[in-house]
């Protein structure tokens, strides 16, 4: 299994590897969450060729092809992977289906049975056409920067134990208080099953990781440690022992003022910044040598105009003399003007 | 009109008021947000008695009764108004259903037009039987402390332009960066009215008030400046203009790290922590003399035993030596057993 050191390879005069080696680049390398899906005409035209995401994430020549579409349009500084953090427990054999106007749904694991029924010897195979996405995608980015991902074992255990998405995740929470070993084996089974999948994505060509942890910041200060930042830090050291000088990027949406706690005791080399942080504060909480990602609001995206131009101008005057790669606080909204999203790349390389 | 000045009435004996001026009381008051509800068999049975949420917030005698029956049962420190934060769009003339299932639905305010025709010479009329409430109950409490409420203007205008709850509310973010004039006109029509209903509330009984901010951690940080933090600024200054010594409680869920800001600028006498927050890190970051109210997570009540009591002294013992009056991090839930709450009383009281 070939590693993919990047410094052995030369490629650091990446934009954004520079960034996440802690080095400040002015303009920041930008891209956005969500940059390939429903607010791209040509992402629309991909997607009604399949019958559902599943498939599209799953067949590598499209997958690819969405992948690339927001780089050729906007020139990004990254290209993230099409999938979903989902795709993970729909590996280990949980039921998951994707329905118009009410997201994703699955049959709950709320037991120690349920827990069992999971099958991590699944997952290297099922996932098979995501590695051969991000080969695909490797030979094609050029300058940009391929950037893997998976969810965070927390907030995937949040959609597998509620069964979809919620809007504060009681069962989970519940789960987590009533069920404290049971949760606990989830959340360990997902952790090893993270490291193998975003082990396999480097090895497949992935220049650096993303953690999306959408949900951290529901938790009290006592289970965010256990859950959020033990597995992450967990993820991290395993994946720096596998593929040394391989950067995380990890993303604790909400973690609010247990952000520094987060970069210091996970060691990732850059966190994402959600949209309510304050960039110019963040940067005092973190340690200077990691890198920040970050956030302008989507809906400021959807506004673009002054506002935006204003928005975006402050973010990176804050975070000027920092490791920075633009981004949002956010995925990208469907109501998204593609329009918006040229004069904000536009903005952030002329700042 | 009668000021409450309750150094002046000598009430100061209360514990709750204490704390609120400042004074570390060991073991901390207690109350819990929605203490009065649907939890309880006796909540039940009154509600039964009328059609719908608005008919019995606004019968004096049913109202004071729900407000009541939780220090009855648990001889809590304080007794919440029983209210709810969308009577006030209710009073300015916007209609307000609350659908079984589906929480409250109104008619959207999106422009120009819908504010001007909100109507703050009805508010007084129409919120009248909620003062009476406010009789009734501060006749009753004894040695607890009555406390009234509003929701803070960002959060009213959070349901009022998006016509009810919603998970990011991108209505109203998508107005305040494209229609900044009309949502700001909002907002001041919205912190006008708050001042004169809470101003009534203490002239009626209310012996501190609290500022109910469910929504503040949606905004990036400009925003939370400019229509959370300003707002509320402008509310405690009336307040404390018209009611000198009436404490003001806020409560900005989950501003994160920007909870320090909110307390300096505020001038809060008491900022309310929410789930997220580590209370030790809350107490480095809001000034010393300003009270902290809070925070076990909701579902830690729901789960009880030997976790509710781990996490109940953990937050007791963070804020030992500050005023701190323990609460939840956000409301309590309807799946919550009432013995629970007996027994999260006999922790506090016993710590």
């Amino acid at each position: 299994m070939k590693k993919q050191t990047d410094k052995s390879e030369g490629t650091m005069t990446k934009r954004l590897l520079r960034v996440l080696a802690g080095e400040p680049v002015s303009p920041p390398p930008v891209w956005l969450m969500r940059q390939a899906g429903r607010y791209l005409p040509e992402y629309r035209a991909v997607r009604a060729r399949v019958a559902d995401f599943i498939a599209l994430a799953t067949t590598p020549e499209l997958a690819a092809e969405v992948t690339l579409q927001p780089l050729r349009r906007y020139g990004m500084d990254a290209a993230i992977l099409f999938s979903d953090i989902l795709m993970l427990p729909w590996a280990l054999g949980q039921g998951l289906e994707y329905r118009a106007g009410e997201g994703p749904v699955l049959p709950p694991v709320r037991d120690a049975a349920a827990v069992a029924a999971l099958d991590p010897g699944r997952v290297t195979g099922v996932l098979m056409p995501i590695m051969e996405t991000v080969r695909r995608v490797r030979a094609e980015v050029g300058d940009a920067t391929l950037i893997g991902f998976a969810g965070s074992p927390f907030t995937v255990a949040c959609y597998m134990v509620e069964g979809g998405g919620s809007r504060d995740f009681a069962a989970t929470r519940g789960m987590a208080y009533g069920e404290p070993a049971v949760f606990r084996r989830l959340l360990e089974l997902l952790t090893e099953a993270t490291v193998g999948y975003l082990s396999a994505q480097i090895s497949a060509g992935a220049e650096a990781v993303m953690l999306f942890d959408s949900w951290a910041g529901i938790l009290p200060p006592t289970l965010f440690r256990a859950h959020v930042v033990a597995p992450t830090a967990r993820i991290v050291a395993a994946l720096q022992e596998r593929h040394p000088g391989v950067p995380v990027i990890g993303f604790p949406r909400l973690a609010g003022m247990l952000i520094g706690e987060y970069a210091r005791e996970t060691n990732v080399q850059a966190v994402g910044l959600d949209t309510a942080a304050d960039p110019a504060l963040a940067a005092t909480l973190v340690p200077a040598g990691v890198a920040l990602q970050g956030n302008l609001d989507p809906l400021a995206l959807v506004g673009g105009g002054a506002g935006m131009a204003a928005e975006t101008r402050g973010i990176i005057a804050a975070l000027r003399g920092r490791p920075h790669i633009f981004n949002l606080g956010h995925g990208i909204v469907p109501e998204t003007p593609p329009e918006h999203v040229a004069r904000l790349v536009e903005l952030v390389r002329s700042a």
